[in-house]
């Protein structure tokens, strides 16, 4: 879930619209107007990518879950399964957390085919395998035809923190750097690739990976990492804004210093979409002091998944829980949250 | 899940119809087949309620999850929301975890009221209340009018099992007793009624709620139980099934000592059906030495949802992994695992 924003109240008679499952502010409102109200406690509001919980013995859980949807279930680069386990490993990785063990429910509709639902599994199997991760607990249901889509998997992560990592939103400082970890928008440009109906050809593939390896890796030789978060839902831009608002800075990026591979930007050019919202599955954006920006990324771009690291920005005093972006023609532009839906189903 | 069963290989161009979710032998041999087969660890296959594992300072933690794709959403006594936390609460319970916290994610389907969500939400938080826990994380994800059912819900838990308490669907012993705390069939009927289209009305209230403070109680002065399990999909006579093959005994039960309500009972007569294969969400299964049995139903009788305890049958040596019931006319027949699906989306 997300951090802190001013909530619009919600009517009643209003209806669920796909913009309330962007990850943008329609959905930071429905969450911190009914989910946040309802369930109000400081691990849950403290709007990280997991949840965390005191160990009597050191050190702290690391509680998370997310539901996955996307459509189609296969997409160039990967499918469902790969996504789910990815994206719940990474959720776990961005606050510091060794993965523990997943939990997979499974929505099921009826129709859908064995063969469809082994080569989901075995992808589950091969992620789960990569990222060194048991799945440790499922559970099964069957909806009639039409009244799902296929497959739907919810999978939740249990991770621990070793003691002394303050990893979080929050704690992003004035002087710190912001890196990424490679080329942005191929996930969201992938799955829509996939889609019949698109005038849109491409070798795009997904991105979709584990990163827990390269987390831990880049943490042993760079302790002082002090935000974690991977730009699914929402893309980039969402994610900065995200951390500009828990920790009360400001992020100043440089547009020519974004990397985006050749093919994403011709689609986005072609779809009208900005790469910046565009959603990720395998990257990471990491913001540490920046005397300790350069060795990161020397470390970051030996590791697996890390290969096209780069930064992208500085973090600012103010103005406060504001992105901004200086542009290839020298201006400065605001970049803010995605407001509604722009990819729906993308995870 | 559930423990083994010997499964039966699936074709590759089958679908998967509704009998695959009804936590009977069709759900058992799907489970079996792909998920068991590519997820093989320990605390999986151990196919009790949560997985557990070890934590280094002594006690376990357990980990548990389950979609909740109820229809209708609301129903007498409950809906999707006190469901959804306390069928998780108790998956925890069953296996003696005090629960740590919980992880709801929410599948939306697009035009959901948001009064509707506002009504679910609101009794999660009731039921998290009197449970004694927090929902820790969330994910809210949203499909198209006509890829979903309203509102599907995730609720995944983890749960710290105290050193010394070993409660499994595997530790049934011959001269064990098998308490249950109170009649069964109420949540499957409640929620059949509510649908429209059936000629059924009945004052028959789901059961739906937490047993965790129940079974803590429970414990604290009776430390010797064996088994506990919550007799949900599939019934009363699937869940004792579940027991007897992974203990490798038989149970025997007395059909004139299971307790059914008188409106449950007709409700049952008038659909043919057999209310030892309805679900239940408020009971629990209590496998003990039967020299604690007396002493363990006058604990659970002083509390709240324990007022209707009896024993209700015997743990024999064999015939392993059968249970058997003395009929009210003397006979003795074998009660069978469900097969199929008998009511889809009860929970």
């Amino acid at each position: 879930m997300q951090g802190p924003v001013c909530p619009v109240p919600l009517r009643h008679d209003e209806q669920i619209v796909l913009g309330h499952g962007s990850g943008g502010s329609m959905t930071h409102n429905l969450v911190r107007n009914l989910f946040y109200a309802a369930f109000d406690n400081a691990p849950l509001l403290a709007g990280d990518d997991s949840a965390l919980l005191d160990l009597p013995a050191g050190g702290r859980l690391a509680l998370t879950t997310d539901s996955h949807i996307v459509a189609p279930l296969f997409f160039p680069g990967g499918d469902i399964g790969r996504l789910a386990v990815c994206g719940t490993v990474n959720d776990l990785a961005m606050v510091g957390a060794r993965p523990l063990g997943l939990t997979a429910g499974f929505i099921l509709e009826e129709g859908l085919l064995i063969a469809t639902l082994q080569g989901v599994i075995e992808s589950m199997r091969l992620a789960a395998e990569e990222a060194g991760i048991r799945i440790l607990a499922g559970d099964t249901k069957v909806v009639e035809r039409g009244k799902g889509d296929g497959l739907f998997i919810n999978t939740s992560g249990l991770g621990w923190v070793p003691p002394g990592r303050e990893i979080s939103g929050k704690n992003a400082q004035p002087g710190d750097a912001v890196l990424l970890t490679g080329p942005i928008g191929d996930h969201g440009i992938a799955v829509l690739t996939a889609r019949g109906g698109l005038a849109l050809e491409s070798d795009v593939l997904s991105d979709v990976a584990p990163l827990n390896r390269l987390v831990e890796a880049l943490l042993s030789s760079e302790p002082e990492v002090h935000v974690l978060r991977d730009p699914t839902r929402g893309g980039v831009a969402t994610a900065l804004n995200e951390i500009a608002r828990q920790s009360g800075v400001a992020i100043q990026l440089d547009e020519t210093g974004i990397p985006v591979n050749p093919c994403v930007e011709s689609a986005c050019e072609l779809l009208g979409l900005d790469p910046l919202y565009v959603a990720n599955e395998g990257k990471a954006l990491i913001v540490l002091p920046e005397a300790r920006a350069e060795a990161a990324i020397k470390v970051l771009r030996s590791l697996r998944y890390g290969e096209g690291s780069v930064q992208i920005g500085v973090v600012r005093a103010g103005p406060a829980g504001r992105v901004l972006m200086r542009t290839a023609i020298g201006g400065t532009r605001l970049v803010d949250t995605l407001a509604g839906e722009m990819l729906p189903r993308i995870c």
